[in-house]
């Protein structure tokens, strides 16, 4: 089979990765990787856009996330990670396409409005964080990306993406650049450890891929469960209740999460006794990927050396792309 | 004598170079570079912001303001003139400028904001666009741009610059970055023939530097002078004349040219006679300009290798800039 179809996925390096992460999108990675072409951006420059007074934060993390990706098993092998600054074609190819976009256009963005209340930024909004979106076209089309495994709320970053790939193949009477698809997988969010909707580290409500057992243990002990279940006797709700959604996802004896449930909603089945399996589940999943981690910890070098490889293949695709599309805008000297 | 201070300047490439470009910026140039290490910028990514749809008209452009460069005195052994969409390091830092910059304050620079109202843009404007002014800043300080010859009208680039500056300099500790200032020529403008404040190719008032003998001839008797000065005795006037505006500046005979304000003044000299001179001045001035261009066309790869000597030149200065700048911000992997 050719590997036809090429990915264009990645994070934000502001972090270590956690489970969000890992059900949302790194699991989907690992399979993936087995049938398509797949980039996976350590997206430092996005994450500069509000990140840009603490660059050293962003710098230590493109090390971290690159150790959670080889840690859950991305293959460089099958996966081409690369370093998102190191890629000047991306940013000619965002300059480019900011011709092509209204500022009433990119304000209108459901995801960037909805970011740019929650991060109170009002009216100083800064011109970097309102065009992330065209950069983000940037990253997929310099890669020929088609498909990008998102989340349901991310679906105006593809159409983004397309309207400018559209707008820049019509002007410049090309077919350079390739549309893209969203991919998205079947379950793509995991709650916070507090219930919330979604985990994340700002919220601190995460648990980290590279957590300790010990660290794992005192976090699911102060998940929220059903907060009416106070004594063991009480019948309690699985609906809403953490414990029994990371069981649900985490666990592979399906049944023995069926009866425990049973017993739940029944009365008679306390939550640290949930907790302690669920302790249990969670690091027999992460104690081989924090082995992993801890081996590749141990030569950082050999690690950036996977990323600086990928990095440079990523630009000798890229170098390709904006070759072609110097020539469609004449631009080729 | 070391030649500390650095010069950026530039055009963008929509059209033929004109006796206004001369008066207001190329005399300058050709006096400078003996002086100063002077930039001289194809700017043609600058002229797509709003030319996107026509790169072939930018793209043939570079090649005529070339030949306009190097056939008025520009020294490519004394200036470098250099392909600004060559040089991906402009692209990179003005993506890290925008984080600096809010879409407020780019909506509040006063040449923008002018420029948005002449082009109809409204609401519509263009991120490219809009974000220019943030391009220029990298363009300038890309090359640790010290000086920027400008007309008084473009004071506000050279703040927005000097504000980029001071803004990353101070986030990331670091004095890699230069401020510039602006260097405002003495005669800054020429009219147009229609006695207009500017000589502008889009306003059809401009004789350009390529025009031949007969075109210059014919713009000349076409020149808006005293609209009162009806019959050739009658008394004209000389303040908002074109045709002694021009004498004024381009007639070496500044004793003559005296005389003859006073006798058109006093009546009994007709604008004819004086349009003869000044024909016979702009043909003697633009001979050997004219002699050179077509030397110069003869060979349009050895102009195009110019160029690209100089982009080379640029690119290396730029790559070091930006070494500097990634080292500041961490980004050095």
């Amino acid at each position: 089979m050719t590997k036809k179809q090429i990915i264009l996925t990645g994070d934000r390096p502001t972090g270590p990765l956690h489970l969000g992460h890992y059900v949302g999108s790194l699991a989907n990675r690992v399979k993936l990787q087995n049938d398509y072409q797949q980039f996976v951006m350590l997206a430092d420059v996005q994450a500069l856009t509000d990140n840009y007074e603490h660059p050293e934060k962003v710098r230590a993390n493109v090390l971290e996330v690159a150790l959670d990706y080889l840690a859950v098993g991305v293959d460089p092998n099958k996966s081409t990670i690369f370093i998102q600054s190191m890629i000047p074609e991306i940013a000619e190819l965002t300059i480019f396409f900011l011709n092509f976009v209204s500022v009433a256009r990119l304000r209108r963005n459901p995801t960037v409005k909805n970011e740019i209340v929650q991060k109170g930024y009002g009216d100083q909004v800064s011109a970097g964080f309102l065009m992330y979106p065209v950069s983000q076209a940037a990253d997929i089309t310099i890669v020929k990306g088609t498909l990008v495994p998102v989340g349901e709320d991310q679906a105006p970053m593809i159409e983004q993406t397309n309207e400018l790939v559209r707008a820049f193949n019509r002007t410049y009477k090309t077919d350079v650049l390739k549309e893209a698809k969203a991919l998205i997988p079947k379950i793509s969010r995991l709650p916070g450890i507090d219930g919330k909707a979604k985990m994340s580290k700002s919220l601190g409500n995460a648990i980290s891929l590279s957590d300790s057992a010990d660290v794992v243990a005192k976090k699911v002990m102060k998940m929220f469960t059903d907060p009416d279940h106070i004594r063991v006797e009480d019948p309690g709700k699985i609906e809403g209740n953490t414990v029994f959604s990371y069981l649900d996802i985490f666990d592979e004896n399906k049944d023995e999460v069926a009866e425990l449930k049973a017993h739940y909603e029944r009365g008679g089945l306390g939550d640290v006794k949930v907790k302690r399996r669920l302790i249990d589940v969670l690091n027999a999943f992460l104690d081989p990927i924090r082995e992993r981690r801890e081996q590749l910890i141990k030569d950082p070098k050999a690690v950036m050396d996977i990323v600086l490889k990928g990095t440079q293949k990523t630009r000798e695709v890229s170098a390709q792309t904006m070759d072609e599309v110097r020539k469609a805008m004449h631009l080729n000297y």
